[in-house]
């Protein structure tokens, strides 16, 4: 019960960040909220797809329609509402805390289906980036795979984590906490302390 | 067989919006069917993969084919004849043919499997505009679901009012057709009469 | 045996042709290893998915960690070592004979599975260029799909000399070898000699 609030909450969280990410001038509330929709759920469904399971959101459309409310309600928001810096930095740090939910979550089903741990952290990442990934593609912007900002490392190292812990200590819950609250810390002093990757783990020139 | 007819003219009609959309000086035969063979199946693909069913075209591989044959024709009608202005409106009104046929069947088929109105109406979308998506993606264009025009609303809106109809009168053929003329009508006069979203739904202000 | 290990080196020259597309000033190391493994597995995901069958990574996870091993790799040997245009046309070498693996692999799948060869042919070239369309669009470059370059058109080709092949020969194992020749030959030769589509089947000018 908790988990399923937890996650109805990460797909508003999402949805929002779908919203954000995609509004400038004269785009209306149609585009907005299927953006917001696809920002939120396109990560899952890939994942449920290559697993080959039924698409959480065919079995269970709250998540759609929660998605969708949070989509417009984000929408007319944004129309009467000045959005400060600082609120974009509150964004992200909710942002921070749906990837957190989401890789862990992933990393579960995926275990549960009887999968080894290396194809749960790739459905992790799946699931975290995905919808994100599809939100940049969409509205043409550069996305998170091709920027330096440290957005897919907390989603790595959390997932690691996550699946170090429960080979150690199955059956149990805190390491479930403890990785999400990992993922979700690192990515938000990743954004406070403008963190990026080592140098030696980045590329210093263009190719001839 | 009036609707497996139907259902081939609409490929071949989102074939040709597929190669027009992306024709360009020196584009070759290659690219450009290719592209006309994903705008035509691409949204039925994301539907059936998604609804974890068979994917049409791999049960009836003539979807592809006349999809192809629609392809070959157009590109060598664009190396003959020159497209005025006006034909590229009366395509947009095969196009939106196309999607009223798209939409509605994406919803049949999916309320015979089983699912809800508020799924059925996901895979209408997804169905109709799909393969636009991917074409716009695929030619690095702007997207529908970005620019201002009226176009997922008319299948947004029929599939809606389809969905009521069939509620109300199960079993009866007229609600089909009603939603289908009210999906292609109402794309036609947006494009004819340039309709807009009404402004208290379309967002005034880049966000600061 | 022997196809295994080939399937393992074309997946690690597709990661190596994924990291090589991907990478620019300012990169970091985990970015371009995800493009390197979209590139190399992006393709038969998509054929796997559309097919219904298990993807083939979940199967075997060694596909993805030789890729992830070959974009750690060669992320890493294109910080110390100047790439010289001389060795991105023998990466481009490389590219061809995974192109052509993986067509005549996909081919060979698909017709296993009791399809057709046009659904064959469909699944060859989603396959083999799959996963660089996937790889273009996420790192915002022009697709080879609009490009004039010969790229697809070895792909399809040599897909329909094997399928001609082995309906006349059933049974044994040199149209493979002669196909995958064909490909990777015909499509190192249109590099080497820039060769391009004949102008009849490439379009002249803009529309209007």
């Amino acid at each position: 019960m908790i988990v399923y609030i937890l996650g109805m909450g990460a797909m508003a969280v999402f949805s929002f960040t779908g919203v954000l990410g995609a509004v400038r001038k004269d785009r209306d509330i149609l585009g907005l909220v299927v953006l917001g929709v696809i920002t939120a759920v396109g990560g899952g469904t890939l994942r449920d797809t290559i697993l080959g399971v039924p698409v959480f959101w065919i079995q269970d459309i709250n998540y759609i329609l929660v998605s969708c409310a949070a989509s417009i309600l984000f929408f007319f928001l944004l129309k009467i509402a000045s959005v400060k810096a600082a609120r974009y930095k509150l964004l992200l740090y909710f942002d921070a805390m749906g990837i957190a939910f989401f890789c862990i979550q992933a990393f579960d089903k995926t275990t549960l289906l009887g999968h080894s741990f290396p194809i749960a952290l790739v459905m992790a990442l799946l699931t975290g980036l995905g919808g994100g990934v599809m939100r940049d593609v969409l509205t043409g912007r550069p996305n998170l795979l091709i920027t330096r900002e440290l957005y897919a490392s907390p989603a790595l190292l959390g997932s690691i984590l996550y699946g170090t812990l429960i080979s150690f200590y199955p059956g149990v819950l805190w390491p479930k906490f403890i990785s999400m609250a990992f993922i979700a810390l690192f990515r938000i002093m990743a954004i406070h302390f403008n963190m990026q990757m080592p140098l030696w783990l980045v590329n210093r020139r263009d190719p001839d």
